[in-house]
């Protein structure tokens, strides 16, 4: 008999491993922070004898989501503007709302309602893009969820710093404060090839690779955008990164919804990975990622949802969904982007695009205790013949009851036990009257 | 003063009428299982002092939704078989399932089931097309929804009936038999074009002019379909129904991802009433209808969600936002297919495609109590600056609260009241266990 901290017997656990499993009355074995074993319920009772018993009956157990891509503070612009192209949306209301709110203030709001958003449907680590890092840091550590926080880079000055240099100062104070940081992880995040100019890329690149982190970049977002890269450099987003050596797999490249031949050649040497973002890019018909080609060449996709103002929520399973159904009709292939598959691209490929796939993304001995229940005895969910179908299609956010992070429980029946859901309604709703009135 | 029997104050009210009004702080009056009133709710309280008040004080109050296109009894299949091809889908995997286990019983636990589902997530009325219109009519009228359901006509023999001329004895029979029912409404529903040979479907547009029923089919679904029925009559499918003059307002042509120009001209000439099923389309890959389009060019489209079995819910909410997502990449305008769009077609534009928009469909004095209570004060739907934009984009189904039919409640406070949740899990499960065995 050995000591054990906690056993989780479920009726469903999905590992999400390479070769995903589904074992059927299994149970989870945490001890420290981390999985220990994972086995039958019956032989998990007798090897771990007098460890303190979870039951979850009627529910399926995955690895937490990781939404590769988000610009939590949005989630208070969220529904401002909708029905309108990127450039008009971004020129004519994210911008200038951004230019008067933003601030530490709005960022930090923004982001614990947005965490709290992600919690309560089953996210446990995000990859985050905005201004104020600090902000969405600190909520981070209120919140206790697995960061990934850029350090944003951008030529335009704004409300955060004046100029470029500036950015680069900051982003490197920031990195110094939190380089080692158990929980908050860095990548570098110039926004846009638009927004930065080359030897500014440069620079981000000749950065990341002294500081070993991943870059993250929106790249080939919109039609848009490539044409203007044709007129300044006459060249496309990708291959102006690619001459500068920023296309590797270091790279996360986000959205990649215009992909012509010859990017795919630049794609297929140097294996970057791609955050597929369905919702947001249909919202503003930027394009369709051709998900299915891309993984069929070994090619890593993660998913994301970007940020609320344009999704305009931060849920991961309607993602995994949406990824599945706009997968299909952009490989003209019902078979294309399966259930399982779109479950990988919320969770292990996420930690592979984020290089913390050696510690989390699947439910396997030795990874950090991440993981989430949802409970498949509901109307909307029965009957159950594949519990995977049933999650991706078929399963809403309101059933994830459960959420650990590193062994340590976020959400408990359907109650965030970091957060304060009254204080953050009434936040946005400050907010909300401040934007309106203001 | 005048007497009256419920006030219904609430945060707002959303009309959803051919001018659709966004209401603050109105209260509904119902009288007699109509609405007598909309008005502000401080006048309310004076108009009709003495009646019983409910306070929805952070709701939004809509028309119940509409789901134009369903096969509730399909719900006992969901998730059975995915990722697949529509034909190899119907082929190889439901016809054979409905083949083997298809019943009186079956439809009756499957459309309780559905039913469920759809006032758990805010539908007050369906337009249903399966085999035993008899135990789907029993359902509704325990669930005391309001059901439109199709006399179906196939000729292939089925469980149900042995050949055609049996369909259209057993579709009379009924027909007779609720023809003068308050709250279930007949349509006639041949199948498809390749499963109801030409005269069969004369006789069902005879049988259409003689009752006075609307006609539901299943119509250019698919590229397969029209290449079937090029090869089989030289036509394409719409051709071929308006050839025997089936092509009218009286129509509601289910799908049409397959409209060219010829067709163009024929909906445009006849107006029959489309209804678009988005998710359906996207996971079998059916095609996308351009229903910007269409309804620029005054052709009424109207929103399903298809049976359980390939969408995976019948989840109204979903589908208004999916719609609005597919149809901007459909029409390549993110202008296109807005939020205050989507609603009308979940509501107002359902009830003309079924012929009721005189008493159902938006809140105006003098039309049937149907409407429903979406809770916006949640975590995912704030801050709110413009409902009708986080209902489609950022609410789910969770968040609908109350549900009203005819006057009658039929979900509080997220409990149904006329059918019981329990027993239906467990006849999924039953069913479930009856069919991976069997």
């Amino acid at each position: 008999m050995q000591k054990s901290d906690l056993l989780f017997h479920a009726k469903w656990i999905i590992t999400c491993e390479e070769n995903n499993r589904v074992l059927e009355n299994h149970a989870l074995v945490i001890r420290d922070k981390k999985i220990l074993d994972i086995l039958p319920s019956t032989e998990a009772r007798q090897k771990y004898a007098g460890s303190k018993e979870e039951h979850y009956n009627t529910h399926a157990i995955t690895p937490g989501f990781i939404n590769s891509h988000t610009h939590l503070a949005m989630n208070m612009f969220r529904g401002l503007s909708d029905d309108l192209e990127l450039l008009d949306w971004l020129n004519n209301h994210i911008w200038p709302a951004e230019g008067k709110w933003l601030s530490h203030e709005l960022v930090h709001d923004g982001s614990l309602l947005a965490m709290a958003e992600l919690i309560r449907s089953g996210t446990t680590c995000f990859n985050d893009m905005y201004f104020f890092m600090d902000a969405t840091a600190e909520a981070a550590e209120i919140a206790c969820m697995r960061a990934h926080i850029g350090l944003h880079i951008i030529d335009v000055p704004t409300a955060y710093a004046k100029s470029v240099d500036e950015n680069f100062a900051k982003a490197l104070d920031f990195y110094q404060r939190y380089k080692k940081h158990e929980m908050i992880k860095l990548t570098m995040a110039p926004a846009h090839i638009y927004t930065v100019a080359i030897e500014n890329l440069e620079k981000c690149n000749q950065l990341a690779h002294e500081y070993q982190l991943k870059i993250n970049i929106h790249l080939q977002e919109s039609p848009t955008e490539v044409a203007q890269s044709m007129k300044m450099h006459r060249k496309r987003p990708l291959q102006c990164l690619h001459e500068i050596g920023m296309v590797s797999p270091q790279l996360i490249a986000i959205h990649m919804t215009q992909i012509n031949d010859a990017d795919f050649a630049i794609l297929q040497q140097t294996k970057p990975n791609i955050v597929h973002c369905p919702e947001s890019n249909m919202k503003l018909v930027s394009g369709c990622c051709p998900v299915e080609m891309l993984m069929k060449h070994g090619i890593n996709v993660a998913l994301g949802t970007d940020g609320a103002a344009s999704n305009n929520d931060l849920d991961m399973l309607g993602e995994m969904r949406t990824a599945a159904l706009l997968g299909k009709i952009t490989a003209n292939d019902p078979a294309a982007l399966s259930a399982v598959q779109a479950l990988k691209m919320a969770t292990l490929h996420g930690a592979k695009a984020l290089g913390i796939d050696h510690y989390t993304g699947s439910l396997e001995a030795g990874k950090a205790a991440d993981f989430i229940a949802i409970d498949m005895n509901q109307i909307e969910s029965q009957p159950l013949y594949h519990p995977i179908s049933q999650i991706v299609y078929a399963a809403s956010r309101s059933q994830v009851t459960d959420v650990w992070v590193n062994g340590k429980q976020l959400l408990k029946n359907r109650q965030l036990t970091t957060l304060n859901e009254k204080e953050l309604l009434e936040k946005a709703q400050m907010w909300r009257n401040r934007i309106t009135t203001g």
